[in-house]
């Protein structure tokens, strides 16, 4: 049910019942590196394109997360997903070798959490009652489509991120084992005006504080309810950002471990990823592959993923806008068999 | 509630309490003209760019469709919407000015529909009282982006469509009067390896046939219980498969008024517009124009619109792949005040 202006409470409490993460050879060199369901040696994913490679993965996760749920395909109603290529082709050709009917969504990097958020949304009021969201990303494929050809291998300021190559997919359903989700909070469209496009983090930190507060307000919590809030993909400049911003708008962060998915995937130091992870793969896979099997360890009870998501195009840098930004966040809570 | 496989059933019948209408000059003199709420004579709107005629369409509409809502948009929870364009950018930027929490949704052409669907279950399930859906195409940005620079003139063969420069958005509500939405049936993606940009309509006929089969198996209907029954832009080439396809599946589509959108736009005739219409804008302005004034004045009473969209990106059809194709199906039915 509608939660406060702009959440939903899910109150039959719907279940991750499976996920899976396929990964690349970068990610699978990151710290988190061993959580990863598949770790790809080869970015091509022994295909012949990137765009290819993309679809690939996520193909392999959502297979794989339909295993995990000890589910078959036929048993699912609808898949919820989108990317960040144009027109998302990665999911739409996927699902037409899934074979479920299929809601198609974009919101950038922050399609992570609107998938799971509809998923959920679908699952609690008897739409469906086995739903996935997936989604997925390739630095290659971003590369060439959002800057510039990746042979051309071009310089970039130490504010710019880093594309995670990876594909994540999780199974919602009515019962089952697993975590739960809670609720969600759908963001507003943000944009101070920021128009570099190498620095997205400064850009969606306002939309995920946004987002963060007005989660707080809907549900009446404090940031200390959850043992974790991660955002999607601000790395460092963004995090910064966002550490100040709840600061100067006297939210509470310091009740909780607040940390952000495009800074726990990679190495900082050791890898050459700029400010750190971007791309609609980053907080899914970090959120599907490692804090959810920290969930499981009993190590986490409540967590609050906000993803965070970079409206642009092309186009729109071309023609001079400024970057509309936006995020999702979703409360998963363990709570064990239903 | 989920009914049967892929279809939602809408037991507390949200209604449509207000929709708004904006197209360009060739929708305004096609046979329809009349039933827009604006019309524009210039194709750019005033705007300097295509891209920002797009948006300023879908503002124009939301805006209007609120004000005919009679309602504030602080008392619409969600906008759910997308476009054609690469990142959706044309719906991104308009709720950038609406300021409405987001969900952004691609399904192509078939993204009118996904849209109502979604809002629809959302305002059932009791996730949002106002939800407002929407969508937009423009001819000049779809030609420039998916075929060829609109400077160039290209010629095309008589199986291309014609996208439509409209922008339509409606408003659902828990309360209110006006047409209510009954059901939805979400697609799955159909591929028969047609693999020409200029042929659409061949290749999302087999989707529109896939959904509408799928809706009357599931409501255990036949398309007799509509008085109308249109697809969202299959055009002249794609409607006359569809019907040979419903004839071959044996689904006794004589039994009601089966039409398309992308026929009742324009004049084939007298405008040049190949096959006919297509976009989002197409079913959609069809739709909350023309359709629900004929039901608001008592002429039709149920009719089911499915949305059909064409799953392709100019790089996919580049790499040689064939076009996944999607339908999605809204069935809307004359109540009166609720």
């Amino acid at each position: 049910m509608l939660k406060g202006y702009q959440s939903w409470e899910f109150t039959n409490r719907p279940v991750i019942i499976g996920t899976a993460t396929v990964v690349g050879p970068d990610e699978g060199s990151g710290p988190l590196g061993d959580q990863f369901d598949i770790v790809h040696a080869d970015s091509l994913v022994g295909q012949d394109s990137w765009e290819k490679a993309e679809k690939r993965l996520l193909e392999e996760a959502a297979k794989l997360a339909i295993e995990n749920a000890g589910t078959t395909k036929d048993h699912i109603q609808f898949y919820v997903g989108g990317d960040l290529l144009n027109q998302i082709i990665s999911n739409s050709f996927a699902v037409r070798t899934m074979q479920i009917p299929y809601l198609g969504i974009f919101g950038a990097c922050s399609t992570s959490m609107e998938g799971l958020a509809i998923a959920s949304m679908i699952v609690d009021s008897g739409f469906g009652h086995r739903v996935m969201a997936g989604t997925c990303s390739h630095n290659s494929t971003a590369e060439k489509q959002f800057r510039y050809p990746t042979e051309y291998g071009s310089q970039k300021p130490p504010t710019a991120q880093y594309t995670v190559t990876g594909a994540a997919a999780a199974v919602v359903a009515k019962e089952g084992k697993g975590p739960v989700v809670t609720g969600a909070t759908i963001g507003r469209v943000i944009d101070m005006g920021i128009k570099d496009p190498f620095n997205m983090g400064a850009a969606m930190a306002p939309a995920a504080v946004d987002t963060m507060q007005s989660h707080f307000r809907d549900f009446g919590r404090e940031p200390g309810y959850y043992d974790l809030i991660v955002t999607g993909d601000l790395a460092s400049v963004g995090y910064q950002i966002a550490c100040d911003l709840l600061e100067k708008h006297n939210i509470p962060i310091h009740q909780t471990n607040y940390y952000d998915c495009g800074l726990m995937i990679y190495d900082l130091e050791k890898q050459d990823v700029q400010a750190g992870g971007s791309g609609c793969g980053c907080s899914a896979t970090v959120t599907y592959g490692h804090i959810l099997k920290r969930m499981s360890k009993g190590e986490l009870k409540r967590v609050l993923v906000v993803a965070t998501g970079a409206l642009l195009s092309p186009l729109s840098f071309q023609q001079g806008e400024s970057i509309p930004c936006i995020a999702h966040a979703v409360a998963i809570e363990s709570e064990g068999t239903k």
